[in-house]
């Protein structure tokens, strides 16, 4: 049986809490710190590696961690998620991301549809669609190919499938699978459509529409947008737009549109670049071969996740040394930072799935929780950041947490050799430092240069940035971020926060305000 | 006479931490709120206004702040910094981008040279050069007209000019403005510069080498890529490129190079938008008078913060209601929401601004601080947010202080009516609702959208992202930054945590390591 229990109620965390702290410095230095790095390690799927070595556990933290494991039934819970339950409680539905890449155990059956045999069927329907468009049999009226997509959404309809595009993209060009060129409106701002309209030849551009209820007011006042310049170009906006919806949506049957591709309510938004949110722009974009390997990546990292033993379960270790670094540590924040270029736009991505489905402050059962939850997450890539903001985090007066992403080759395989070696090898060299550098510090008498450490850190080690290594990376940081919120007993599937600002901007629109929120009206001209 | 004292053993701090705390939602709801927002507003440069009612302040604690103002001396620092003394006590540098933009008082002569005829001398010669460019006067060796412009630096050198120059590409394509495109190489992994390369033509490129030492290694090793490239592509690398770098470096006389732009040591990479830095890839893709009115709306931010009246003084009130939130309050993190896509990567620039300026846990004396610095600095545009870590900011466990920046115009001027408002009213819509949201909450019996409010933020609103705007935008937070470093009795103008990383990555290159370090680059194949 499953007991939903807040963390402060386990006798696991209550030892954890006692638990002796690591001295990372010490650990980490000489021998004992090449030991740890060899020791510390978990293998991932698609050949990628989560390495702990320079986090503030050892031994004795892994087996309090594998006991909260046990006691918070992480596994039970995620094993109950995948086959149907409802772990959505605030809105009353079950969560089926990973049945959309593949399937752990049985099917589900859910309002009286196999959801396996749907979500196989809309993927198949994309790939019909893509594979017709690459060829030339859907066309413009004009019967010229399509030759770009332009994704209309927000929020987990844009991140995702952004970061996701943005880092497949040059591995594309390199191996012959690109197809189209994808761009992305998403801000209410009228400059952002605008600027993507300018950008692209709209008369061989295809739209995709996404928005799961039909009524996301950004994403249908970005589609008029798109029609107004459609129009003005002289062309049909149903013959350049495909949605991509619920069957339940306004959207779903209107004419407005070439074809439309379903999505349902068990898929969240953040968690949807796995289903048709990400599967019709990448499958346009790279073909959808590359979209179901991408697929293969995740679904082989979800298998790694039903492991009960922590130290081979790699999303479960790191999420129990996160609410380590989190509850015990005290720490308030964690900084992601991928040493891939490819990879830019990865950490707005998990900046939305983990704040967005652990920043809460009430458990399952709507009651206040006396204890932290989830951190916020920032990062930008290396080496920029090590140019930037890695000033505070060496030597600021907080400790923020790392998690360094690296590969061993890059996407182009076009290199230069400075000084001996490739900029490759350099990119490399400087995320192997920098771990020990936060981890060991560095001693000096001029204290303005001296280095104390002690700043923990894990790194990802993959071979290279591509559609299998991606899906495994999303999955692993998707059920990281799960795992952390059965730990901390909250409902990682909902969003409150982000529906309130809806309600309170449409009564602005309405004139129907007092107070301050009249007064910034004004201010603003509204 | 200046006193350097840490801020723990200002009297006017003991009694601002004594000082009743304000209950936000209280005071921000109906009436009260509405005073407030009319009341807590300050005029900046360029018609922008700081308005902070919505910050846990009230007349009380804004006495105290301006105790600590004049206890602290903050503005006699900033008069003593402007007027050439050597702030920078780690570098023993003095700190003068004020100078570049403007003047506030006397001129500064260091190094035998009146520093305000160099600055002006290098400005003349950037917009002769820009000019000649554009007119097809210099062009490339077919005689042949630039088209786009490539600057490659990393750090200061890379994250404000990008900032700026997205902040007003558009503005200038509207404006008649716009001169060439320019792109942006940065990280070592060596796909960034094959990507950017890919991206342009490079016999109608002109090439910004940006190294004020001109030994920055990501930098170089990005050149010889370039070179490379021009080579590869039967064209003279030296008729390409240009370099922006100090008149000491190896490259100031280098025939490499069509012609050199300097700075020096007076100017911080992250404090060098102003100088030759941003100076020649703005004046080229925007044209030398439009850079100049960014300086003069930066200049105009620079006089307003030599007020001593902290009421008159708006980047000083925002640095100390920052010092109240950090040291006071206990918040570690601030969110910078810009509500223009225009401004997508100025939360970036800000970032490596604050967190690099004042991550530092010893005073300007090496002695270790006993209080809180810095806070970590992250954000994206609004609305987009709203779809994503908004959900933390409204319900999480941790406060995280807020600030907006919102304009009433859009740049572009195509809009959209959907619902009888426009996409602009949308965007201002949903800002005003956010900062009253997260002051006032919204109670609810579902306990699930409870919002509890009592979440600080400020808002700077102006008419219009353009040139002045974002130069008096740049400088307010440059000055705060700087004022809240005066405060915290920090070096604001090192980055000995930047030094580190550059030194260790060499060891590994010569694979002069042991103990984690090897092991590291064992497992990443250095």
């Amino acid at each position: 049986m499953i007991n939903w229990n807040n963390l402060d109620t386990l006798a696991s965390y209550q030892e954890l809490l006692k638990a002796d702290r690591v001295n990372l410095k010490e650990v980490m230095t000489g021998e004992s710190g090449a030991e740890r790095v060899k020791k510390y390690s978990v293998p991932m799927a698609e050949g990628l590696v989560y390495n702990y070595a320079a986090k503030q556990v050892d031994d004795a933290i892994l087996t309090d961690l594998a006991k909260l494991a046990e006691e918070a039934q992480l596994v039970e819970k995620f094993e109950e998620l995948y086959n149907g339950a409802v772990i959505n409680t605030g809105e009353k539905r079950l969560v089926l991301h990973h049945l959309v890449r593949g399937q752990l155990d049985k099917t589900v059956e859910a309002d009286g549809v196999d959801k396996r045999v749907f979500y196989t069927s809309q993927q198949q329907k994309i790939a019909e669609f893509a594979k017709k468009v690459h060829a030339g049999e859907i066309t413009n009226a004009a019967g010229e190919k399509f030759t770009t997509v332009v994704q209309i959404g927000i929020g987990g309809s844009d991140l995702g499938p952004r970061a996701i595009y943005l880092a497949l993209e040059n591995w594309a060009k390199k191996n012959g699978a690109f197809k189209m060129e994808a761009k992305f409106i998403s801000n209410v701002d009228p400059d952002d459509a605008a600027a993507v309209l300018n950008s692209v030849d709209v008369a061989h551009s295809l739209f995709i529409l996404v928005s799961k209820s039909g009524t996301t007011l950004e994403t249908l006042t970005n589609e008029s947008f798109v029609k107004d310049a459609l129009k003005k170009a002289g062309l049909n906006a149903s013959d350049h737009m495909v949605a991509v919806t619920s069957e339940t949506s306004p959207l779903a049957k209107s004419d407005d549109y070439l074809t439309a591709f379903f999505m349902d309510d068990y898929i969240g938004g953040r968690y949807s670049s796995s289903s048709a949110v990400g599967g019709a722009v990448l499958s346009l974009a790279f073909g959808p071969e590359v979209f179901a390997d991408f697929l293969d990546g995740a679904a082989a990292e979800d298998r790694l996740a039903t492991n009960s033993d922590v130290l081979k379960n790699p999303s479960m270790l790191d999420a129990l040394i996160g609410v380590y670094e989190r509850n015990v540590l005290g720490y308030p924040c964690t900084a992601v930072l991928p040493y891939s270029q490819a990879l830019s736009r990865f950490p707005a991505h998990l900046q939305q799935l983990d704040m967005e489905s652990n920043g809460k402050s009430v458990n399952r059962f709507g009651e206040r929780v006396s204890y932290e939850t989830g951190p916020v997450i920032f990062g930008e890539p290396g080496t920029n950041g090590q140019h930037s903001f890695y000033q505070l985090l060496h030597q600021g007066t907080s400790i923020v947490p790392l998690q360094f992403i690296g590969y061993r080759k890059n996407q182009m395989e076009t290199d230069v050799v400075i000084q001996d070696t490739t900029s490759q090898q350099k990119l490399c060299a400087n995320v192997a430092a920098q771990i020990v550098a936060f981890a060991c510090g560095k001693e000096d008498e001029n204290r303005n240069k001296n280095f104390e450490g002690g700043r923990p850190s894990s790194i990802i080690i993959g071979d290279q940035v591509n559609p299998r290594t991606v899906g495994a990376l999303l999955a692993h940081f998707e059920n990281k971020v799960m795992f952390q919120g059965f730990v901390w007993n909250v409902n990682s599937f909902d969003q409150e926060g982000v529906q309130l600002g809806k309600i309170l901007a449409k009564r602005v629109l309405a004139h129907d305000t007092d107070g301050a929120l009249k007064v910034y009206s004004d201010l603003l001209n509204i």
